[in-house]
Order: structure tokens, then C-alpha cells, then sequence
């Protein structure tokens, strides 16, 4: 137990009148919360007094170390290899770090991609990778480091060690409405990151309706804040700010986007998957200092060695890549009303509907369905015929598809002219 | 139980992102938090966003009914008498409510006056009372209202049945700093004097550094929405806005507040204790419907009436009128450092230095000493000589003096010039 310092009402009070708190009182409050010397109910208090009035960047960079001291922290320094992350803030079907991780582990980077599960209406990395028969999430701290030093990419549940406290504010914040604070979103992603200890990082930061930040101001501030605080803590740290208007690639929910991250793998699936993938693998190999061309990137996806990674990446943990993946009981398709051009299909309607489907969960304990979600046949910008098909929704329980149905027919807009201008897939890039 | 009808951290988010909470929202989450639906931490966030952005003037009401609604409600209407209350937001040396209560009786109003204990650097009406030997603070209901029937004035201890939300509330404020919101101020002390159920109250807002309200517009908007409160639910409000910047009288202390109080029912004691309790029992008349002209109001106190009412009333209660009242074992006597005039005599100097000597309790359950406190002989204005006596401290525990008297010194200014312009002592009137 810390030496009693600090008054909690004082720390409250000061951070409620809009002071600056010092290194010290941040430091104490949360080893004091960790150690459950400052209760649930006062640091409920102090965060919401901190997503009303902000913190400085001293302050956000005291509050992540904090976080980071209140646990352990790994070191890859005796890999063979430099090691380089990807962090995305959430978005609908965004299925990245599954043909990413492989994919730059063929260049000679290690990939250590700790993974959570998913809560509401986005996917978890770890859910996706469930869908795999005898796919294991859970390794220890030896296997990870094996995994890395033959195979060169490990996508796996993060360990309870690492920055404990935020673990226990997390949790606590989801209940008291103060998870939408960018000190404190920032400070818990970049704590578990740099505890983690990655040589660089890309930070795949998500703007519109899918996404937590819904516009790209807030977007760009968060994306600010974590290059600040992974470049101050020696971490070689980007961000790219990246469209979540509408459902990255054509797939929403668990088994879906794993075989369509495997067509990105054998070379295909869509577009817009494939270009952001290299594009992150892009920044987290010169993050690595191995910078690579776009083109050779792609090239190694084209070839079959990102393939091959993968595989070996499956097989490690335990996965059959021959197994044939879960396929929903039961499916039903969504028509255009009318035809049109396809301006709108909204990603937070398709996320909710999928998880309404069954591949998210209201709670943590819940059990997600491996075969359900969505799979979309337009895109915005597409031309569409009255009668042809939108979507097709999966689930394992039919009586699961009218509330579905209502939120995804929601998101979706048809009219006579085509969209002006869509949003670009990559909006902006900081470093 | 009440139906789960709302969402907390949707309620928690509405008020955190400044919008107006609806009439339900409000009734539900007062009542779910006293039901224990709605946990601590989930109202502390709550508290502190109210406290950061406000409420408007239909919250409050409907904030203070859901408390009122938390529990029983008291009612007068078969007392002979009207009834009226007042109520002070606390300061330093204010022993008003000891001659105020049977000072209004005499003109045969009843007074139910529900009080508390003293936390802090302000003192309690209960501890003061209990300074007098037998005397018992807690009465049944019954026993309440006979004393109202028969001596009209009775000044007992708030059963715990009156807005049981307000006490849990209130114990959560406390450690959450969450205390200084005006609106979550006026809701907990409405509310118990609306449940109460007086028909006419007055209340005594203090400005000045021994009152909660440091400056005037802050105390002015206090009283301005506790007034309108009160006369939304039925209770003829009026508030005095009164100087706090300095002692009321010339004792600080339980026992030595009685003995001040006694003189001041004698036809006698400090003229700014005489004017306030005047001008509050004339407010008190006037709310009930028995104006009374101010100069029929301080016959009362000459001619033995009050005195009489006073010693019905603690007789009522078991004290002992004519026991010796409890004084110090030890005293320590500041002396004027210089000739010339005192300009300031600090309250919340003076009131911490009482505290400091064992009048007040730091914890809930301390006890407090009957005898220890501060006698004051000089007040702001009056011209001093070196070496002249200022104060004498009184405690049990002489081990004390040393911290007391640093603060009392701290609170000291002898200047050449008279103050030009001291405080009115009645600052302004809200109806």
C-alpha cells in the first residue's frame, strides 16, 4: 500500500475546478484505486470530472504511466526481430489484423497483437479467430515469445498482467457513462500498448457512425494525443485516420470475415480491405525500419507467403486451416426497395443488426454465434435494381431476424443521382 | 422495486452531454439509487456531471420531489397552531435557533424545528443543546407533537424516515466532492423541509468565508432556488441573505453558544445575535400569517415571555434549565499584537480554531466537547490596545491549544484606519 499522500475529495476537487493535477496526485490515485484504497464510487467521480474538463498532455502522459507501473511489462528485446503493432479503435467488419499480422511477419517483423473480445456493435479480433476449429486465444507468456521467434506473428488474448488498473477503470467507466473521454481512451489503449512493449505502433484510428468518434475533429485529437504519448514513451508511433461510415470489405460477423480475410490472403477479396491492409503493413514495417514499397507488400499477398505466415500463424494455436468454417442454420435477404444509387449503408445499422443476429454480445459472458452477421452485395456508390439483393443476414435463430432487419433496412438510402463525393478510405495520416 | 424503465449510463450520458433530464428519468433514478438499483459509482458520475452542467429549474423540483417521495412525508395540519420553520445553511458562531424557536412560539406559532449535528468547522444546533445536562435530542413522532401542542416550539433530531434519498445522497457527496452543486445544495435542504411539512419557512443563507457560499451571487442564486422550490410545493419561502465573513456574537462553542443564547432570551446579549433572531422570527410570523411588528417581537424577548418558552421547551425535552452549564478545564487568552483598529476577525479561522479545540468532530461519530470553543472580545470595527485580550480559548485537552491558535492568529488583521465599510449584517431579502 502506498503511503496515504493524498486527500481523494482534494484530487476530485481540484480536477472538478479545472486544475491541473500534479505527477504525484496522479500517480497516487491510481496506485490508490488499484490497490482499492480510492473507491468505485470517487474515481466514478473524478473521471467524469475529467471528460468535462480535459487533461493536459502532461497530465494524459502521467495518467498512462501510472496505468503502466500498475503492472508488468513485456520486453521483446531478446527476439531476433524488430517487433511492430496495430491498434484499431472499432469498427463494423473491420477484420485487418487478421491478414495484417501474417502478412508483415513476412517481411521480418515481428507481429504481437494482443486482441480483446467484442463488446456492442463492433467485432472482436479474438471472436473472429474463434470461429476456427480448436483455434486457441489464450497463451503464456513462453509460447507468445516462441510463436514470434519461428512463426513471426502471434494474435492472442491479452494477459492479465498487463495494466491492471485500466482493466479495473474500463470496466468502471462502461457503467458510468464516461467511456467517450479522449484522455481516458487515449491513456487505457496506449497503456496496454506500450506496457505490451512494441518497438512501433500504427494506430488504425476509426471515423463515422461505426466508429467511436463520430466526426474527424475528435478523431484527429485522439489520434493526436496516443502518437503523443506512444512517441513520448519510445514507442515509434502513427496514426491513420480511417472511413467507418459504412462496413469495411462485405462482411460483417465472426466465420464471415475470417474466409473473407483468407480471400485477401489468396491474393483476392475486396478492395478496400486489401488497400488498407498494406497500407497499415506499410507504416509498421518503417516503423520497424524495414520501410517497404506498396508493391511489394501487395506482392506478398499475391504470392502466397502471407498465406503460408498465416497457416503457420492457425496452426500454432492450435487451429485446423482445413476445418470448413461455421455456416449460420438460417439465412434471409434484404432487397432494394427501389432502384437507385446505393448513397448511404450505414456501418453502425449493419453493426447493430449483425450483433442483433447474434455475432456480438450484450454482455461479457454471453456467447457469440460463430456463423451469424451479414454479408453485403453493394457498397455505397453501386447502382441497384429495385428487387436485387442488399444483404444477406445469417443467424443460428430465425426469430432474431425481424429486430435485424428493422435496424439494416434503416441504414440504407437509394436515390436517383449517385453520391458526389465518398469519403476517402484513409482520411488523414499523423506521425 | 420499480420497473427497470431507463438505462442508467443513458441517464448518466443526458446530463453528462448538458441535456435537460425528463420528470421520469429524474423519479427513476432517485428512486432506483435508494433502492439500491443504481449503484454509488453510477450516481457519483452523475453528481459530478450535475455539478459541472447544471440542472434547470424543473429539474430541481422534480429532483427534490423524487426525495421527498424516498420517504414519509410529517404533517401539521392537526396542530391548533400554524406552523414555521427556518433553516440556516450553517456558519460560524450561529447559535440562532436556540432563542428563535420559543421567541416564535410566544406569538403562537409552532415551530418543528428538525436539526443536525455539526461536521466541520461549523457547529451543531443538537451538539449545542446537548451542552445542557438530561436534555435529549431524539423524540418519536408523538412526542414531537404534543411539545408543538402544548409549548409550541421543539428542536429534536430529523428522524431517519424524511427523504431517506437525501441521507444517501448526501454521505456520497461528501466523498465524492460533489458537495458544492447548488442544485444537489438546494434539493437535499428542501426537500427535508418540504417532507417535513411546515407551512411557512425562512431561510438563513450566510455569505462570507465561514459559510459554504463564499461570495453573494452564489448565495443569492442558493436562495433564489430554494425560495422557488418551497413555494412551488406549497411552503410560503422567504430567505435572508446574512453576513458570515465574521462570528455571530460573541461565543463560538456548545456550551458557551447556550450561555450566549440564555442571555439573548434575557432581555440581553450581542446586538447582531438580538437583530438576526428578530428579523428571522419576524420573517417566520409573517409566513405563518401573523405579521408582527419587530419592536412587539423584541418585547417578547425583555419581558420573559421567550425565557419562558425556552424553559417549557427544554424541560419538555428533559434538560436541566437550572444545572451549571459545562465549562473547559484549561483557557488560553490571544492578546491584540498591536494598538489600532480590528479590520477582520476571520470566520472560518475562528470556526476551524473552535474545531480545532474539540467543539466540532472531524468523523461522525466523534464526540464533541461541550465546554471547548472560543469566547471573542472584540469584534471588527472595535478599536484595540496592544497586549488587550482578543479571544480566550477553552478545551478538555490542552494539547490542542497549539493548532488553535495558529489558525485563530492566522485570522486576525489590526490595521491604524477604522474599516471604512463593514458588512450590513441582513444583506438582502428573497421572496
Amino acid at each position: 500500500m502506498t503511503t496515504h499522500l493524498f486527500d481523494t475529495v482534494d484530487v476530485i476537487r481540484a480536477k472538478r475546478d479545472g486544475r491541473e493535477l500534479t505527477s504525484e496526485e496522479i500517480a497516487w490515485v491510481i496506485d490508490a484505486y488499484t490497490h482499492d484504497h480510492v473507491a468505485d464510487y470517487q474515481m466514478a467521480a473524478l473521471n467524469m470530472a475529467i471528460l468535462l474538463n480535459g487533461m493536459t498532455r502532461r497530465e494524459i502522459a502521467d495518467w498512462t504511466r501510472a496505468m503502466i507501473e500498475s503492472g508488468e511489462r513485456m520486453n521483446f528485446d531478446q527476439l531476433s526481430r524488430p517487433t511492430a503493432d496495430k491498434h484499431s479503435t472499432g469498427g463494423v467488419g473491420d477484420k485487418i489484423t487478421l491478414p495484417l499480422a501474417p502478412l508483415v511477419a513476412v517481411f521480418d517483423v515481428a507481429v504481437p497483437q494482443l486482441s480483446g473480445r467484442g463488446l456492442g456493435h463492433t467485432g472482436g479480433t479474438l471472436d473472429k479467430l474463434e470461429a476456427i476449429a480448436g483455434w486457441r486465444a489464450a497463451l503464456t507468456n513462453d509460447e507468445m515469445m516462441h510463436q514470434l521467434d519461428t512463426v513471426g506473428a502471434v494474435i492472442c488474448q491479452a494477459g492479465s498482467g498487463l495494466a491492471p488498473a485500466d482493466r479495473k477503470l474500463y470496466a468502471l467507466r462502461d457503467v458510468t457513462g464516461t467511456v467517450e473521454a479522449i484522455p481516458l481512451i487515449a491513456s487505457s489503449i496506449m497503456s496496454k500498448k506500450i506496457a505490451e512493449g512494441t518497438s512501433a505502433l500504427v494506430l488504425d484510428v476509426k471515423v463515422g457512425s461505426g466508429a467511436f468518434m463520430k466526426n474527424v475533429d475528435q478523431a484527429r485529437e485522439l489520434a493526436r494525443t496516443m502518437v503523443d504519448l506512444g512517441t513520448d514513451a519510445g514507442v515509434t508511433t502513427t496514426a491513420l485516420l480511417t472511413d467507418m461510415s459504412t462496413p469495411l470489405g462485405l462482411t460483417v460477423g465472426n466465420a464471415l470475415e475470417v474466409r473473407e480475410s483468407i480471400e485477401v490472403l489468396a491474393g483476392g477479396g475486396p478492395a478496400d480491405v486489401v488497400d488498407l491492409t498494406v497500407a497499415l503493413a506499410a507504416e509498421m514495417l518503417a516503423g520497424a525500419g524495414k520501410t517497404t514499397a506498396e508493391d511489394d507488400i501487395r506482392a506478398a499477398l499475391n504470392d502466397g507467403r502471407a498465406m503460408d505466415a498465416w497457416r503457420a500463424m492457425i496452426a500454432a494455436q492450435d487451429g485446423d486451416n482445413d476445418a470448413a468454417l461455421p455456416v449460420a442454420a438460417e439465412q434471409h435477404v434484404i432487397t432494394a426497395p427501389r432502384s437507385g444509387y446505393l448513397t448511404t449503408l450505414d456501418a453502425y445499422a449493419v453493426g447493430v443488426a449483425s450483433w442483433r443476429l447474434g455475432a456480438g454480445r450484450a454482455r461479457k459472458d454471453d456467447q457469440v454465434q460463430a456463423g451469424a452477421g451479414i454479408e453485403l452485395h453493394a457498397k455505397p456508390g453501386d447502382k441497384v435494381t429495385a428487387g436485387a439483393p442488399l444483404m444477406t443476414l445469417h443467424t443460428d435463430t430465425p426469430e432474431r431476424f425481424d429486430r435485424a432487419i428493422e435496424i439494416a433496412e434503416e441504414g440504407v438510402v437509394i436515390s436517383d443521382d449517385a453520391p458526389t463525393n465518398s469519403p476517402s478510405l484513409i482520411i488523414d495520416r499523423l506521425a
